[in-house]
């Protein structure tokens, strides 16, 4: 992939990832590391939640959007997010296979730094079904041409 | 720990967590699962980028994070976020030290599920300068005493 730069990003632009499928233990794994609670470590108990079934943490789903969004958003220098807003609008299920669908939505370059400015990206990761199950809007600092 | 209810909550109540050394490895680690990028893998090619040295993803930041709250903001039913911002206004680096402090800003209950409501919580994570390297806002659904 050509790496891109500010100049060649558009509002309205368009990206898609490859997809991967998340299994039940790589759900409890994470879980057990970074977020250790019922509902995304034990399948029985989590159908006693508001879950109601085994649910990946969120920022499970969060970072494996990373990995797909870095394979399928090819900015120069890397990604490099300096924040956002997230949110969850449904649970990732034990054998979901998400994809992430990217578009730009502002290009903004920096009043202070001529060689660089920001990309608004809204960023969305769907399951199998095209349902989203996240929703994020990143700033992303994107360098300029030289 | 007791669990908390919405009715527990008050705005202005804080919580402090334990805290945790991140190291090279764990960070490298975690990259090359989910964040494959120079600035998060290789210390020698990380300092002719913007993060002059080796970063923490921050998603890594944002994982830690949580496990860290999970274990001390004892929610009734779990630590569930519904979505929110974040920010990393600056690095995490190998051998730092984090830790967490939340802050209760809001309490809202429910207009339509007597059951529930939603606290919005403010979470800082510390280096050991106490510098924040994540800030977050995060709405979390709470369930209230029957």
């Amino acid at each position: 992939m050509a790496e891109l730069y500010l100049e060649d990003l558009k509002v309205g632009q368009r990206f898609v990832s490859e997809s991967l499928v998340l299994d039940e233990s790589a759900i409890r794994a994470f879980a057990a590391e970074y977020d250790p609670q019922p509902f995304h470590l034990d399948p029985e108990a989590a159908k006693h939640t508001l879950f109601a079934g085994l649910a990946a943490s969120g920022w499970h789903t969060a970072a494996l959007t990373m990995r797909l969004l870095v394979a399928s958003l090819p900015i120069s220098g890397g990604l490099i997010g300096a924040g956002g807003e997230i949110t969850w609008p449904r649970p990732t299920r034990p054998g979901d296979r998400l994809r992430v669908e990217t578009e730009i939505i502002a290009v903004t370059p920096s009043k202070t730094r001529p060689e660089r400015g920001t990309a608004t990206i809204r960023i969305e990761t769907l399951n199998q079904h095209g349902e989203p199950v996240q929703v994020a809007t990143m700033r992303s600092i994107v360098p300029r041409r030289a």
